[in-house]
């Protein structure tokens, strides 16, 4: 079987892993520890409200009962001795009191969910993701992904982290090593940063492929093409290792645009000068609507990926088609 | 994809559905509602400890990830403001509020741990096992476990409850019909005591097969016979609907029959007398090791049915090999 590694994390790693459960290969999710705090609070979204955390994420993504344990990690009591707890906290430590670490627990949950593929951190040890930019540092993720950052800053982890060697050990088998969609610098980039991940992919055979994302974030990548992102990923992996890079061609609805550019968030361009790789342009964009919540009459039609279009895009140009 | 359906509870049905599920069939495990209330406490078996109810040892001995869900399931929080609570009820009590009903739970417990088999509860009514013997009343299976039970005594469900329409289906659409091992009376008796389970077993065109339990019970099976184990059954099934008749033929080691005739416990007899189905004699008894426990230096070796060889012979005699 074909085996496909994906990094990034957040909302973009979710969408990307539905789609591509749906095919015969061997999917690992590698996904950044940091965000895992339960801090990131819940993300409305086409497909209903993910629960915090990566790890959390890519376990119902993965998972055949997707809707359903979705709303069971969800799930907070609301009564009783057990009120105020959220089971998805609840099971994950259970499983850490059972296996007997953190990163055994994230393995055997995928054992116990029958997941379709296993979800990696990418690193065992503790570390903050640091931004400095001159005299301006900012450090930890939730302070970064609000902040302005200024042009040339650099991002670091500190303390320097090795990866975690399943991780390594799955990029270098991959077949196809599938970076982003997510936020460039506080989702994606974390995980280029750990010691030993850029390496394993600059030795890996696997076709490397970049999913640049639909929109700019607002601080953080204005004015963006996609020629833009992917020389930063580049910067990471190493200049000519990506594969391919893709990206989404369609104009999205007027109304959605202006509402996005109320909040100071446009497209990101598709212009592509420079880059030696194969260019996948592609419509993108997810026609569905988001699921409806009680209490919610607003629908909230948002950017996203379409997750089948995604996989089966890499499916057809990074592995031959299966 | 040929259907089995197996009929039970306790650890009888515990052992034959590990083995079943290792074969390409269709499973549904149909088991009593009475006894999931969480007070029959831990078995200590070969097999390790199973949860307390029928439905969560069903849905262990279905998963993929057998022992750690077996773990999951038996965890107690002991420390925190979650000290006390046991995962198993956690994790049913957050899907019986997700599910929207008990049942729904049970059903979608399933699809989140992606068991090799559906579990369902024979009715969705509650109703009380009931004992009478002249002027004796014996209420309650936690009661009648342990009682001595009087010849000639009748056991039922009080109040009268329907059968859970799910459990016919499965029953009437069945290729192979599992009845036993388990406790007659107590374990498996409850089940066709429920109104329409017998009446769906005669209509459906499925082989019915019953396994003969290994021991008699003190104070309710002394003495018997496979024939008289056998008898009991086709009085609520209907004399002639056995095909076929499984049971032990081997003698357990003097050591084990020394331990269990302490406690007044002896092998049921391998007498057939008068049976008109299929007889299939087996060395049936398993040869596994009890699972070591911290702080439990001895090592209790049972008598217990060999899941591998029963399952076997099921598919064998029942399916024609597969």
């Amino acid at each position: 079987m074909k085996s496909i590694v994906t990094i990034g994390g957040g909302t973009g790693q979710y969408t990307l892993l539905s789609g591509l459960k749906k095919y015969p290969v061997a999917l690992t999710a590698i996904v950044g520890m940091a965000d895992d705090g339960g801090s990131t609070g819940l993300l409305r979204d086409e497909l209903g409200v993910l629960p915090p955390g990566d790890i959390r994420q890519c376990l119902v993504a993965l998972s055949e009962a997707e809707a359903i344990v979705r709303e069971l990690f969800n799930y907070r009591f609301d009564a009783g001795s057990l009120k105020g707890h959220n089971f998805g906290n609840i099971f994950l430590s259970a499983l850490e009191k059972v296996a007997g670490n953190f990163e055994e627990a994230v393995r055997v949950s995928g054992m116990v969910l029958a997941t379709r593929g296993a979800v990696v951190p990418v690193t065992t040890h503790n570390a903050r993701l640091v931004c400095r930019a001159g005299e301006l540092v900012i450090r930890g993720e939730h302070n970064i992904t609000p902040a302005r950052i200024p042009a040339g800053a650099v991002f670091s982890l500190e303390p320097a982290v090795y990866a975690n060697p399943k991780a390594v050990e799955a990029i270098e088998r991959a077949d196809c090593v599938v970076i982003g969609p997510g936020n460039l610098y506080s989702s994606v980039m974390p995980n280029l940063l750990v010691n030993g991940i850029p390496e394993a992919i600059r030795r890996s055979r696997a076709t490397v492929v970049y999913n640049c994302n639909l929109m700019n974030k607002t601080g953080h990548t204005d004015d963006y093409s996609v020629a833009d992102y992917a020389r930063e990923i580049e910067r990471r992996v190493g200049t000519g290792r990506l594969d391919h890079v893709i990206y989404n061609s369609r104009v999205p609805e007027p109304e959605l645009l202006a509402r996005y550019a109320l909040e100071g968030e446009y497209p990101v361009m598709a212009a592509c000068e420079g880059l030696s790789c194969s260019l996948i342009p592609a419509d993108l964009i997810s026609r569905k609507m988001p699921a409806p919540r009680a209490g919610d009459p607003l629908k909230r039609t948002l950017i996203r990926h379409d997750s089948d279009a995604l996989a089966a895009l890499i499916v057809s140009n990074c592995l031959g088609g299966l």
